[in-house]
């Protein structure tokens, strides 16, 4: 029989009225022939009350406490999941992550999976049970809970699916696939039918908010096909997978707009060999996250550095690049939020050639001037005004045939 | 160092700022030089909630995911509980029941603790850490999550105490120890400063909550100190411990008003061998709590058996006790949930005569008609009409000298 593995996300199980909705949908899916492994987030908005109250007895609390706490919120949702199925009649156990032996290393609230022991959960299987887990958490082999970082749910999700050799993983969201852009920004938006590990993982560094990157990169390196879909409808979802070679007939499969990042400049750096690697040094060590790097050479012997950061982490950025500044005898800094960040994703971008040149032709016939450029092999990002985000978006999307058909 | 063991109640960690005054004594023990393991119940109205919604989803929830689901309560608390500790400056680890080994039958939702590996505690005290673990739970030993029933939190506590050769254990809770009486029914109840672990049993049984029963029944098997105290105040509390000669000159310890009960009575039962038996099996059969019995031999050959049952059991007991009278042939049954029953307890009764008609006459003085009468060794029970319960609470009160001096 063979096995899929599913995953619900918070706002799937919201409440007790969505909770049965899961479940049915879970009975369905074991009706139809399958041998199922459900993995579930925490009830809507448990996680944020918890980091509320920790919040409020503690300035920095433990991450091994904050393990201990956060975990319990997924094991919440399977027992009350397991309940809703087996008052449809079928039989169904839950596990924490714990119990079914999922292995981490030490790194608490961001812990990484070493190993899944399969033996209680094939033994649950063979009982005819709809095998629940919480999502989320495992343990150290000391027995210590871990939790497995934000989205850490989709990730247990793709190792399960990665350890049962399971047919497929489906991923239940309430936006119930992936589109050629974010459908508030670009009304003619259209869910793809299907997209490759690749392009998602760079939909997902751009932040389009689908999936947790680790989990596609896990699906990527062990070639899981993933199925993201609603859990509200019945409709067909997108699936990720490998490249298939009529994939690549679509040059661009997706658009991204990014407004939440914000650009700094340090000028006049003297143009010597280690400056850069001097300053982002000093970044880093502030554990600031750096995205696009633009150097210019401006005059002899100086040069101007930009880059964007997160504008949430803009106060802390500019302190360090105050001290990156002073190190390395640069004139003077400048910040501007009035970005937007526009980029196309996609695959078939490798095998044609003109797609950047078209890009930045349609900002040009559409007068919006491009501030900075970064290149990937399936991806091209341009930094615009603000204001200009929106329109860039919506004519490059409409440019490279994405809308609705 | 000496070693304590303390319990703090769900009302005692409501919030935030309850939890911070809770890690701030337990911070204070652990100063004065003690080695603390400290048990805590879920957050104020966790478990209700969690009750609610397994309500919504399930109409009879499977105990064994609510075992899963419930245990997350408590593991919530220590985890909120350790943080706070931890920000006050004091080493502090939590733990789950199952993490330190509390070993258990696998009767889900009321297990029984079978055995408790102590290595991982004793690791993390010699470490220098207060101790936290979750109450109320524990697991079986093929690793399924149990929970000890209501009030479990408390027989945790004995049984670390035990387990610990604690010095004592202490009990925090809103009330702050054990009264003479219930001080909203007699103003003048005085806070004992020590009762004996026989007469909190006997008081337990009565209706009075301040433990669980079968925590007291571990501290007295063991003869581990209890100290029930606020935690809202510094107050003395309560000592339960084991009969010490001088108690025998306080002839009553404490008086309880119950006025949970109603009085059935099954009229006119043929009086042969076996038929009580067939009555009250029959109730037991249906799960029907049977407090005070009484038989009246009315006329020849026939008889009157009057017992109470909770309240909260009456339309099942009507049900079932409907049942039990077709079978014994009875000529009627009647009900009354008019009644209250006032019971006093005290171990001099053991050396004291005259405790009983001191009782009547009191009653008797007040025109207080006694309706039934149970006895023990310690306690002297008498069922009153309702409305005359809290006069006779407060006379028998008052009679034997138990007000404030």
């Amino acid at each position: 029989m063979p096995l899929i593995v599913q995953k619900y996300g918070g706002s799937s199980v919201a409440n007790a009225e969505r909770i049965k909705q899961v479940a049915k949908r879970v009975v369905q899916t074991k009706r139809k022939g399958n041998r199922l492994v459900v993995v579930i987030s925490a009830l809507g908005r448990t996680t944020d009350q918890f980091l509320k109250i920790a919040g409020q007895v503690a300035e920095r609390p433990s991450e091994r406490e904050m393990d201990m706490l956060l975990a319990t919120g997924e094991q919440a949702s399977v027992a009350i999941l397991a309940m809703a199925i087996q008052e449809l009649g079928e039989k169904a156990i839950s596990f924490t992550g714990p119990q079914v032996g999922i292995i981490t290393d030490q790194s608490h609230t961001r812990a990484r999976i070493l190993d899944i022991n399969t033996e209680r959960i094939r033994q649950a299987l063979r009982g005819g049970n709809i095998v629940l887990v919480a999502g989320f958490q495992g343990k150290t082999v000391t027995e210590e809970i871990t939790t497995l970082g934000r989205g850490g749910s989709d990730l247990t999700a793709v190792a399960l699916a990665k350890a049962f050799h399971a047919k497929q993983c489906e991923i239940y969201t309430d936006v119930g696939g992936i589109y050629t852009a974010d459908p508030r920004v670009v009304p003619q938006a259209r869910k793809r039918s299907r997209i490759s590990y690749d392009e998602i993982l760079e939909l997902a560094s751009l932040g389009t908010q689908v999936m947790q990157a680790r989990s596609i990169e896990v699906g990527k390196k062990f070639n899981i096909p993933i199925l993201v879909r609603s859990s509200l409808n019945h409709a067909c979802g997108t699936w990720i997978s490998k490249e298939i070679p009529n994939m690549e007939e679509v040059v661009v499969s997706g658009i991204a707009l990014n407004q939440d990042e914000a650009k700094i400049t340090i000028f006049k750096v003297p143009d010597r060999p280690g400056m850069a690697a001097k300053i982002f040094k000093t970044l880093a060590d502030d554990d600031i996250n750096v995205d696009m790097i633009i150097q210019n050479k401006t005059q002899t012997n100086l040069t101007d550095i930009s880059f964007t950061v997160f504008k949430s982490d803009l106060k802390r950025a500019m302190d360090s690049v105050k001290k990156a500044a002073r190190l390395v005898r640069a004139r003077s800094i400048s910040c501007d939020q009035d970005i937007a960040k526009v980029s196309i994703v996609g695959v078939g971008m490798k095998s044609h050639s003109g797609v950047a040149s078209k890009m930045f032709g349609v900002l040009a016939k559409n007068k919006i001037n491009i501030e900075m450029i970064s290149t990937s092999e399936i991806k091209i990002s341009c930094v615009v005004r603000g204001t200009k985000g929106k329109l860039a978006a919506r004519a490059i999307h409409q440019a490279f045939g994405l809308g609705k058909k």
